[in-house]
């Protein structure tokens, strides 16, 4: 009982700041004269009011956060925020389904970017502004909770995270507390926006857009204000300011930060993540290129390098752009950016997947398997820089690893039951549960999700929370040992 | 340098083996005088004579078999020995390339049973005999292997095997030494597979063609004398016998021989892989059936089930037979079939894949994750029955599962290079790697292997010989430890 006060004064105080939130595309909706203004009263006002009133009705709930509220927290504040961000859409498009409304909600706060809308560049300003500050936030909330919350609760393997320092951020070059924490990966991360929209402006984009996409790409969102993508631009000085900035957002916020405060560019060289992120990523790069050129899919090499890059880079980094029907290329290279999604994203970025740094330990350890079995008496521990690895850590990554697997499993067959076809079902829950975005064939980057049913639809906003929550925090719910004591 | 010898010496050995085994076929063709006699008077000829000219020019070879030389007789037998039961197939077809040959060789050899022949029906009584030998005998091998050597080599957790007993199969249980065990195993093979004929004979079928199924299905090899497979047959006797006893063969045959022993069926009752086995691909059948029914894929229950029955324990357990072209139904149930091959066959039996014993400790393993994040000082220990797993063998375990996705990763993406569709690159390598048979799209089971290129071929004959000697025996040849001292 007093665990559910609890729950409910936090997710109070989650719900009115989405509300207020929601009031700055109202200002905008007002400014722009857009026409979506009763929409966002109507949002603002339901939400801030429903979240006072869940806040303040327990005043009295004890303020002490047990592992189990937090799981439960994590757990509702991803299922159910998005029923309040997605009123404005609700109301403004009332032949809108609650489905489809709810996923593209979902879609904004996991920051995945998929999107059922057709006509985006119609839609009013406000509207467009409320899907990419659904990112942005999202994104925000996304860095805090890998950073500050996810080594509380130890979700697989994540205490070694700042506790045991692999690669270069140690615990003592970060701030002590959660709330310092937040607040120094909060500067950072805006001020990392902000160079962004203006790199974005000077590339060519007007403000609205440069904002728009500022946030969607610091986010790893992936939303865009055209149907088109940022196709739409065909502008390469744009595609190399996203990418560049896509990188940056793919790596580990709290390295971003030690730099800052360090004036020095030695923990990007220690961040080995960040090494083995981008030495994957960008011979990735060069070898789809040469694919996409040695097949004739780009008459010359330097076009076939310009679409691989930008378009492998936002989908390795969760990202979700496009500026090519990437559907049409020679399969192995979309299979390759899908592939690369699952693993490419680093531990407190805004990417999904499995994160690199579990992708290095579980090489690791296979490697040093080879090794024990060659002599099988030799004693040698994993090792990450010079830290050694516990055993505990391994088991532990391991198992999320293998849940990572089972939840792909079970979910591309749930699809493929409703009847879609397997490059569709397979593409679309990757890019879903690595909160990436666009994926193949029906849910390809050329069209959108609009053409899933209701239940196609649901299992994909299932997918992309269950990703987004690091799979732990939702399937906990469903272990008996749980809700037992 | 001594190593080379007694590598050459065994494999000598090895070969003499396989020419023996060639004269049984030779025999056969000069008394059904089919047209096959001078390919098998060649190739008998050749390969006794290069057997031992290998075995007794050796003969000042260590007998002494170290655990390097053991991987490289393992890499070599399996890669090796189909160049000379090849030879049969070269020469009495001289328009086939050694490519489909060598395939056809490593198929029958690895019990996988997939094929690049047509007109199957036509072909010489003793080719056909030649190609369900080597099922067969491949098949005796094949659990040797795995109940005798694997355990010395501790594969991927299989020292556990036996050694520790998950399940029933207790080491006092069975013969003390190598060579007792394999005649042991030997005469259980033999044994079923006699009343596999005489049953299949009962059931309808003609005596050669109930040998030649009774051997690819107690080695759950799945070569047929029939290019439309079981299909051929129409009978739902003899679909019921040929289920029950691929069921029998995906059991482990350590298990077989105490119940034959003790004269108890108890053993099954506490053989845990078994228990598991039986629930997933009996239930799955239950499953499939219903799917296929309710999207009229079929008209009544009944032949949805006897259909989805037949088809899905061939595939699950490696075997790989067909009596439909599956590859038309709802692609729900060919997927899961193709998931099943990869996990549902014991240890100990003849099908591939990664065995139900990892399946279960990955599973455990992860059970006791989820619990151990609820009570992170909880001490609780991973068991099987009343045993303890240790740690090292759960590392064991779910580093070969990683290595056994990370190969069909990188075959699936090789394939797609070469210009395959997704689904038939997929379904071809989890079909070729877990031994399996048939695959979907163009190595669908209505079609077979013949329309893919040279290097395609290669690469799927190479995930035959990578999934049937359990990876590690062949991984370890990459690793610079291994040829270091
Ligand atoms: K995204
Ligand atoms: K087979």
């Amino acid at each position: 009982m007093t665990v559910l006060l609890t729950i409910i004064h936090v997710f109070g105080l989650i719900t009115m700041g989405c509300g207020g939130l929601m009031s700055t595309s109202l200002l905008t909706s007002i400014f722009a004269k857009d026409g979506a203004m009763d929409a966002f009263i109507e949002g603002t006002a339901i939400t801030l009011l429903l979240g006072a009133l869940m806040f303040f009705s327990t005043l009295r709930a004890t303020k002490k956060v047990t592992r189990q509220t937090g799981f439960l927290l994590v757990a509702i504040t991803w299922s159910a925020t998005p029923v309040f961000s997605a009123i404005p859409f609700l109301i403004y498009i009332p032949s809108l389904s609650f489905v489809d409304a709810y996923f593209e909600s979902v879609s904004g706060l996991t920051t995945t970017g998929a999107t059922i809308f057709s006509g985006i560049d119609n839609l009013p300003m406000s509207i467009n502004l409320w899907r990419h500050e659904l990112n942005w936030i999202a994104g925000m909330g996304i860095i805090i909770f890998a950073v500050a919350i996810l080594p509380i609760l130890g979700i697989g393997g994540m205490q070694l995270y700042m506790a045991e320092a692999p690669g270069s951020v140690k615990e003592s070059d970060l701030p002590p507390r959660i709330a310092q924490t937040a607040k120094a990966l909060w500067l950072v991360y805006a001020g990392i926006t902000a160079v962004c929209i203006i790199s974005l402006k000077l590339a060519g984009m007007n403000w609205f857009d440069a904002i728009c996409h500022a946030f969607a790409a610091m986010s790893l969102g992936g939303f865009s204000t055209h149907d088109s993508n940022i196709g739409f631009f065909d502008s390469v000085p744009i595609e190399i300011v996203l990418t560049i900035f896509q990188l940056l957002a793919a790596i580990n916020f709290a390295t971003h930060f030690v730099v800052i405060r360090k004036r020095s560019l030695s923990p990007y060289r220690e961040d080995m993540e960040m090494r083995g992120f981008l030495t994957l990523v960008l011979s990735s790069c060069l070898f789809a290129a040469y694919v996409l050129w040695d097949t004739g899919t780009y008459p010359d090499f330097p076009t076939a390098l310009r679409h691989a890059t930008f378009n492998l880079v936002t989908i390795a980094t969760d990202c979700g752009f496009a500026t090519q029907n990437f559907n049409q290329w020679p399969i192995f290279v979309p299979m390759w950016m899908l592939f690369l999604s699952c693993l490419s994203a680093s531990s407190g970025s805004t990417g999904g997947g499995i994160r690199m740094i579990r992708t290095i330990i579980l090489l690791k350890q296979t490697r040093l398997e080879l090794f024990k079995f060659i002599h099988p008496y030799a004693i040698k521990s994993l090792r990450i820089g010079d830290q050694i690895i516990s055993n505990n850590i391994v088991t532990s990554v391991t198992g999320f690893i293998f849940l990572y697997f089972m939840c792909i499993v079970i979910l591309v067959f749930a699809l493929l039951l409703t009847g879609l076809d397997f490059v569709t079902a397979l593409s679309a829950i990757i890019a879903c549960f690595n909160n990436a975005g666009p994926g193949l064939n029906q849910v390809g980057p050329a069209t959108n999700y609009a053409s899933l049913s209701d239940l196609q639809t649901m299992i994909c906003s299932f997918a992309m929370i269950l990703g987004r929550v690091q799979i732990f925090s939702i399937i906990i719910l469903f272990v008996p040992e749980f809700w037992r004591k």
